[in-house]
């Protein structure tokens, strides 16, 4: 009888869940346990992912009764949905790892202002919270539901945040100008991520009003205490996986290089996924990981802040994965890559 | 006996060189006579470029008597090189359009502070002027040294300008996020541009220190009188065409949507290859053009501007032959592509 | 009052329609009059392509009274439907060029039995001939119904119908291993076309089951008497445009490498689109044009002919104006691009 | 004090020694003693490889006392150079598994007559072996030098050998059209894998004339007794990682389905690294794998074999190392990874 950790993932047919899967059979400490979709449900796994192992069939994430007797519950589905499953499970039931948005915010209102729908479980709420992990570790250790980031917030608030939390940030918004490979944009299929459309071509997308602004913002204040406005401009890029966020920052003149980089070199040092570089990083040099690389250069009025992430690893799966160790007492890095393949 | 003009082009091997041979074989009143490369000197065009007519042999740049019974004089060559051969060239002799920077500042010492040489030719600057046509068409019809702007600076200068022009800029730096196809790097191998390095991948490079900053900001005053500071960080992507600027703008709270929308309506008719779209322009629908597409957005304390060209194109040889329309008295869409194909 | 030749296409929201559309606005002789779309229909050209100028609203194929006024009519249609609209024109009715497949077998048993479905119009199949241009351009200029050749067939046809025409096949089987980019594929959403399924991957689809197979057949018998066995797999492969074919021939031991040099030298002399060159071709080198670059090498027991063409150009729109020329009496390179812009 | 075994890595700057370092940084049983590059020597491994952790400086290759405290050599050096390095070290030394040509051929003279120089240690030969693991395990398991096959002969001969080794061949040349990922092609800059000359582009190369025609011709011998031609065409394809075998083999009629059928699941059964699919296999879904994916058709006068492999795992770094773990008497499996990520 294995002695291991079980978890399931409600919503395994898309690139996150498959992710999941991906790293979580290299995790020593877990077994997975039962997996689920909606429209490939019945599918049998190695049908959808050919590149993973045939592990079995996809049940139907609505079927309740699968997720009570498990250890941990991860939910890769729509804006929602996790919080209405959740509704449904008796109690206790396994702590929930979101990777939607359902727990990405601590007010259902502030939930239903961005994604105009209703919270499903508004009362489990207060047991919840964002999982940040560099910037959040004590509470996600404990709690019940994790909200874990969105792929460009991870990106903007992992580079952005020790500035702001060390006081540097002069008046004037937070600008975030984000780059994602099409992977991000998930696997149902659309006309913007249709091959041709998009390869050897790239495009800026819903600027400024992506839903990613409000979560970055809440997220800042509550972890530097400001209460600064963040431009976000996102862009379309035709890579598969990689996620760069170029963060122009307006510093206060005091602020000099040397306590740029003590500042950095800290951070790193506080965090075993975060490392600092001495060039812009390539997203090509932190895929495959759960890495972050950070760069940052200082101007006469502005800090320039450079982040690479593997979009679906520390932008997703491998983030999640990284809360769960916490929630499970085990170091952080178990499980999860540090370094990865190239080119 | 034709009357066409006849044009040359020394620098015929690399990318923007290839590219104005492809455009002027369709240009209705020219002629190319010459063509000339350096280290590929002595091959045939169409072993340099498979996709071109075998129109004959590159001569030796560096062998003066070549250029002087032309009428233009296409120069693509590194910093310094042609305003050397300029030196070299008993007068009269064909209007130089130059595709490098040697012809960019008006003032030697401007060139040679930013590329630490010294400028070839500095007595035939007073009669060079700048080559981005929709600011200065008069002076360009008339100059006899054309400095063509650089393939970034075209992106963010037609991005920029109108609303610098119109007196929109609130106090604070202009931020250009730029994003730029390999072609843009040039045909000489460098590891960076090495299959490998660079698919599945991007990332920033030379940030807030490229050399188009002093170019920007140089041309910024010139043609709107201002003189705020650019932070321009230019990022490397895996395709081969296309340039995308994001440009972020602090302007003031009485600047109204419908001023905007007036400036740029009026913008895009006192320009033929503008065109002002509502929603972020993609590179691959400008791509095979002279065309910039421009669309902008207004949140609270800025504006957005996002541009597209072709960096070959309008970025490179399709200007320099939009300059050369003027220079012949031509309408200044002659023999350059309005649309293209996709994908 | 113009007096170009009126064209109208039939099903323009496609690749090849959109195709189609880029290269008659550059055509000098015609005028393109009228536009359709299914499920598009409705909607303005340039909001469907945003690369090319608004010329106007898509109307509803099916409305039949559309396209009788016309002199020429292209259908870019799915399989059936260009024989249906057929036999709902008025006679007199404009000369029908057809990108799809109905007009590519002489016999409507044979459309029948490869596409699984009734033709639309058999009464009209005497008039119509198969478009490949360089094998037929007599027939094709009487014609009424032209069928225009799939982009595979093209590729492989004009690679190794010199070789059968001259008699230099041995026995044993035609073998055609095709590359396709991913815009052959069309512009309908399937999850194989999906950006991240496909970018960075490539593999075979429908190994000799594919349609083309019967279309080769056909065809190899028509022009060169030879009735074997084609082959052939198709591959998808992560790029736009370009489609390469490498063609495995038995040929008898007395046939000389200087027997196919005079061949090939010959086959270019009497085809303006085609190209004889010393190395394998990059379809990097003909995209943009309506050229096909071949080059053959003799080993022991077999001769390997390699093609490269713009699927969308010289395998589909392309093609297709080079009938439509022979039909108005035009040289047949007019309008068509014979170079392109690389990279 | 360690009890693991001691490996290390002459050529570790190129893209083979670079995934070497990556797998075995993984692998449970050894530990990275030492590492050397020729013109990269001196400097540090996460400055070449910024993927890597930073785990020391490369040594200069040809520094002899380097290597023979050592109980593996990994060698991943152009032709020559690893029997080179192997004539210089005193007996008894490390196993060496070159990743290069020297050890591919069982007499010098094959060696000298595909690479057109001297064997730099002929009395070596006797005590090597080729490395291919399914077709070799025993021989492999006590070899003192294994020539690790080339990336196309690896993704050839795993899928024609099982048809040859059971007769099923007819006469006629073995047809293998290769289509290989641009880091197949190596690490060092060249014209051809210049990001703009290859992306969005594709063609043969060396076709027929390639060196591993031989290394397969003297394989195929080797392990099926078959003394045929092979006929191969190599193309390359713009992704990154990635290699498609399509095989055209000629079989006897009496080789029905059901037989090759019966002989592939035998094939998976008896080798861990080998799935058979039901579909023609993507590179994709092996990418960072040390599998092979296999799927066969019959047509009527031959059957076509697809393979997809890891150009840089299966075809280079995983299966050295996998021929690594019979010498240790390992599993074979040991630390190379059967399912990969995607996208």
């Amino acid at each position: 009888m294995s002695n291991k950790v079980k978890v399931g993932i409600a919503g395994a047919s898309g690139y996150g869940g498959g992710e999941l899967i991906h790293l979580l059979l290299n995790h020593p400490k877990v077994e997975i346990e039962r997996l689920s979709a909606e429209s490939n449900a019945g599918e049998r796994l190695s049908s959808l992912f050919p590149n993973l192992p045939d592990i079995g069939i996809l049940e139907k994430t609505s079927s309740v009764s699968l997720w009570n007797d498990l250890d941990i519950l991860f939910t890769a589905l729509p804006a929602g949905m996790s919080s209405r499953i959740v509704a449904t499970l008796p109690k206790p039931h396994p702590v929930v790892i979101d990777l939607g948005p359902d727990y990405r915010f601590a007010k259902a209102d502030d939930f239903s202002n961005v994604y105009h729908m209703e919270h499903g479980a508004p009362e489990t709420l207060p047991s919840s919270t964002y999982g940040l992990v560099e910037w959040n570790r004590e509470t996600i250790s404990k709690a019940r539901y994790i909200g874990s980031p969105g792929c460009f917030p991870t990106g903007a608030l992992l580079g952005f945040l020790p500035f702001l939390h060390a006081g540097f940030l002069d008046k004037g918004p937070v600008i975030v100008d984000g780059k994602s490979g099409v992977s991000g944009a998930g696997r149902a299929l659309t006309q913007d991520t249709h091959y041709p459309e998009i390869a050897e071509g790239m495009k800026a997308y819903k600027p400024m009003v992506h839903r990613h602004v409000p979560e970055m913002e809440n997220a800042m204040n509550l972890f530097s205490g400001e209460t600064g406005e963040v431009i976000f401009v996102p862009h379309l890029i035709p890579i598969n996986r990689g996620l760069i966020s170029t963060i122009y920052l307006p510093v206060s003149d005091d602020v000099t290089p040397g306590m740029i980089e003590s500042l950095l070199l800290k951070y790193q040092e506080d965090n075993p996924f975060v490392r600092i570089v001495n060039s812009p990083p390539s997203s090509a040099h932190v895929r495959g990981t759960n890495r972050i690389d950070i760069h940052a250069v200082r101007s006469k009025k502005a800090v320039v802040v450079m982040t690479a992430i593997d979009n679906l690893i520390k932008g997703a799966a491998g983030q999640a994965i990284q809360s769960m160790n916490l929630v499970l007492g085990e170091d952080e890095m178990t499980g999860l890559p540090l370094w990865g393949a190239f080119p």
